[in-house]
């Protein structure tokens, strides 16, 4: 730990010296609110004064009809910064990408213009595509201190530690990004310090929560700083940007403290034997009710999974986690304890193939082997595309007699996001002009507008966009102006963008049917056979089983290739063609299947 | 239409006719309770005589451990008959393949055992199986009469229609087979003409319910014979198999009436504007329910998608959709009505790639083009696995500025599965001293016989079993006494059985990764490479972007060729997988991706 400390210390700036160095740069700091009083009149003034010439531009660039890699451009007069950098897991239809991230063309183009990087959390929609940002251009970045905390685990894998900037920023504190003031607000959410921003310049306040819930009972105390938006609402906002994620879903969101009560007669259920708990590894709130929950119980705690020892180990140096004496134990010591007296928790809640859990339920985990007492708990929903990935790993945990329980039986989870009731009380306090649904699918988005409509914001107030989208604040009318370069870009590897949509393309048709090779080496003077054709193929059937279908195919090759030769056509791509369509269209009327036929021509 | 009763006529029998002839058949007919009334002596006479000598065997060959593809075969004294044969959809492991099948090896052994094949309804996990069977073993098969239109519908299309024996049994008459009788049980289900059976043989009653909920208002006023049930529970049950699909949920499934509530509010607020429902098309009371409340409201319903179609045509035919003259119009003929006047009826409700509401969705639809006013009506659940894609199609839909109504957001769709209170009140009128759990995933069959359990069913008399299972009731012990081959079939194309686990493994690596040729072509005596080698790529990189990297391949496969050469070694095998480690260990190191390398050499 020593090491990331030191490391700590050369890139990281205390929040005071933020402020100053900022204060030095900037005139305008005075209308940027630096502490909670009285900024009222300054921002209005200035509003009055300047908003008919200057209109604050909003570029989302991700996260818009997609969950996931959230990135927001905020313009004013010449300034730029940006809101959250994050990545989103591949879909279905992107076999074997690794994840997927924004497409910074605009970002660089406007590098130059671009003071500094706010980010409201350290989750990984909202930070993990920091890295292949600050690859291009090292730009600034503030967040509280459990968000630079992981943020800085993520830039030392990348090697990109040592020259970042990273700001730690107290909730409550102002930081100067050129023309632009953004305040740090603190929010409820699924992970410890989650803020929302109130962005402040000549041209008017824009409240942008980041993704949040209220909780009024949560595991630190610390509820989300209702006071604040209320003061910010009272001083006047001009739009608010808000997270949709749970916009379908009426209410409230319960507390965290639900599952606290879950874990609490789980536990007593659960008297002499093993419990394993499977959570999301950035839930600090939820390992901090395991952890307090086993101390109760006596019951030592062990962690399994990468991820999930990485945070705990971040969120523990940094007090975000408060572990009592003696009650973590290494994964390898569990075997000097009785089932009792253990409790496990892991990653794994997704189903991931590679996560602990999965691991343990495939019996493939070094230290856990499932036993018919072990009661485990599933503390998180799937995520959608998880489903079944989720349930494969539960009914492998059941076939070995253990007692899984899972949120449709119990309240062991609850969402981290705000259903309609806690968004439509931040619209009524915040009271913006304009509107513009953040975080979701279209589906959300939609859904989010109809609330605001029922709060009194003109639908021609709202404006559902796209990642690309131009959004421009004026005085009077809020509009969709033009469209930059936004998109999604896959990661493969090492490869950052190399895989496009023809690469994709192939690999959907070799998933869906597999590849034929027709091998045949031709006598470049002759023009005839004098190797091959070999037939080859892989995923489309098994070829030892498939010996006469295999010959028929060479047999067909011979003869396409005579008729050129007769025909006198010398030119590879139309012989190449001709192998292609006549083995394609032999295979599927004998096979009702489509493989992929590539034909290789060798010249001698 | 008339092709198909003329087919009907050479291959159905009434149902009488089939009494007749297995009362001619058999002696025992008398026991098998062709009557509702009395059969209680004679089978308790038979089970205090016979049970201590020979036990019932009950055999799942499919449907246990997932869902789909029910397929269960009961043994007794040397007889057998099979009760459903149904399909599943390929998981996400299984690229490329259309459907899953059971594997039929232990039925085509004891064909000569096997007197029938009875079907509980004509749901696809029921009956998409049977053309696959038929091929092999011409079972005669009897259900109830939309059930054998629904196989119709199917054999015709496999060709097999001719010869198969189907026989159409009404509710409550009772099928003899061999030294078994099958009684049919009217259930409620999402399809009209569901039943259960009541199996009884020398060795006891066992009653199998198929998929079923119980709807005290269903559409077509038949409600679930619960007296029945009750009956045959006082005669005495040896064992009950239950579905298990909504075993995790608690209380009662709502009535499909409440679906119809639903449709009459929404099309009151839909006055002016088009609708256009999307449901399954099995789903005919659903059906009625939309045509009923079109014709309400002065409304065309037009059909759009093959199976809707289909199952429109048969259902109506059959006198299963009662349609008021002049409600349907083609949907080539919507283009003469205004908004107001249509409602489409449509397949899609999955979000299915190919389906009509898919292509509507993304402007591919022939006579269907979303407008902003448009109000879409999803009446059905996302499938476990396809939530994804039903997201997908809402969120296209509303980019184009349609109304989307999906079941998150209002009471549009009921499941066809008993919950919870249900299938306990089953248990507690049907008394068995077995149980059973049917259909469904590990966790669905043990939640069930937590259920069981709760109903006083001990778990020493409670089996959850797997496919293949051997069960053996005896007159003191039920236990699963050995496993017989059975498992899945997977059907690609025209293909059934070729695409096996190798065939798969190479389609994942394909889809992960893409692959690499090398061709290269040898002198067969001076062993020289004479062309190539040739680096060919699909679904790694694109090559045209990636000229450097294919050159370093291509100088690699030399240096492996040359010390190949000069170390004698002259085995084609040996050097292939030298290339093939060679280069995949290069293309790791340099872009941390895994893609099949295919080395083919050719020699002249």
């Amino acid at each position: 730990m020593a090491e990331k400390n030191e490391s700590r210390k050369y890139t990281k700036k205390t929040n005071n010296k933020t402020q100053n160095k900022n204060t030095q740069k900037s005139r305008s700091q005075k209308s940027a609110a630096p502490k909670k009083s009285a900024p009222k009149k300054d921002v209005k003034n200035t509003q009055n004064k300047k908003i008919s010439k200057k209109p604050i531009k909003i570029i989302p660039l991700g996260g818009l009809g997609e969950i996931g890699k959230n990135i927001t451009l905020y313009e004013y007069d010449g300034d730029m910064f940006l809101v959250d950098c994050g990545m989103s897991f591949p879909d279905e239809d992107m076999p074997g990408i690794d994840i997927v991230i924004p497409d910074f063309t605009y970002v660089l183009e406007n590098k130059e213009k671009i003071k500094g990087l706010v980010v409201t959390h350290g989750h990984e929609d909202h930070i993990g595509a920091i890295p292949y940002l600050l690859r291009n251009f090292n730009v600034p970045i503030y967040a509280t201190r459990l968000t630079i905390g992981l943020i800085e685990g993520k830039l030392k894998e990348h090697k990109l530690l040592e020259s970042a900037s990273l700001n730690v920023v107290k909730a409550g504190s102002v930081v100067k990004l050129g023309k632009f003031s953004v305040e740090f607000i603190h929010v409820n959410h699924s992970i410890p310090d989650a803020t929302a921003f109130a962005i402040r310049c000549a041209g008017g306040t824009v409240v942008h929560t980041g993704d949040f819930k209220i909780d009024t009972t949560p595991i630190d105390d610390k509820v989300i700083d209702i006071s604040r938006f209320a003061e910010i609402g009272k001083e006047g906002v001009l739009a608010l940007l808000s997270d949709s994620t749970n916009a379908e879903r009426s209410g409230f969101t319960p507390s965290e403290r639900l599952v606290g009560g879950s874990f609490s007669s789980l536990f007593r259920q659960a008297e002499g034997k093993r419990i394993i708990v499977a959570t999301f590894s950035s839930n600090i709130h939820r390992i901090q009710q395991i952890i307090d929950e086993a101390a109760r119980c006596n019951r030592k705690v062990a962690v399994s999974g990468r991820s999930m020892l990485n945070v705990v180990s971040i969120a523990e140096e940094l007090g975000y986690l408060k572990v009592p004496q003696n009650v973590l134990t290494p994964i390898e010591a569990i075997k000097n304890y009785t089932p009792g007296q253990i409790v496990v928790v892991t990653t794994g809640s997704q189903g991931e193939p590679l996560s602990a859990l999965h691991r343990m339920a495939f019996s493939d985990h070094r230290q856990v082997e499932i036993a018919p007492d072990d009661m485990i708990i599933i503390s998180a929903t799937p995520i959608p595309g998880n489903e079944k990935l989720v349930t494969k790993v539960i009914n492998e945990l059941m076939k070995r007699g253990a007692n899984v329980v899972y949120e449709r039986m119990y309240d062991v989870h609850v969402s981290g996001h705000a259903c309609a009731e806690e968004l439509k009380l931040i619209m009524s306090i915040v009271k913006p002009k304009y509107f513009i649904p953040l975080h979701g699918e279209q589906k959300h988005l939609m859904k989010h507008a109809e609330l605001a409509q029922l709060m009194g914001i003109n639908k021609e107030n709202t404006v559902i966009a796209q990642n690309g989208s131009v959004i421009e604040l004026g005085e009077k009318t809020i509009k969709s102006i033009e469209v930059v370069t936004a998109g999604r870009v896959l990661v493969d590897g090492l490869g950052v963008g190399d895989v496009g949509s023809i690469v994709l393309r192939d690999r959907k048709l070799l998933a869906d049917g597999g590849i034929i090779i027709v091998g045949v080496t031709i006598d470049a003077v002759t023009r005839e056979i004098v190797a091959g054709p070999d037939i080859v193929s892989r995923g489309f059937i098994y070829m030892k089983e498939s010996e006469e279908l295999i010959r028929e195919i060479s047999d067909l090759v011979w003869d396409i290739m005579d008729r050129c030769y007769y025909q006198n056509i010398r030119d590879w791509a139309t012989i190449k063609n001709k192998i292609k369509d006549g083995v394609s269209r032999f295979l599927f009327t004998k096979t009702k299947r489509s493989p992929m036929v590539l034909p290789i021509i060798m010249e001698v």
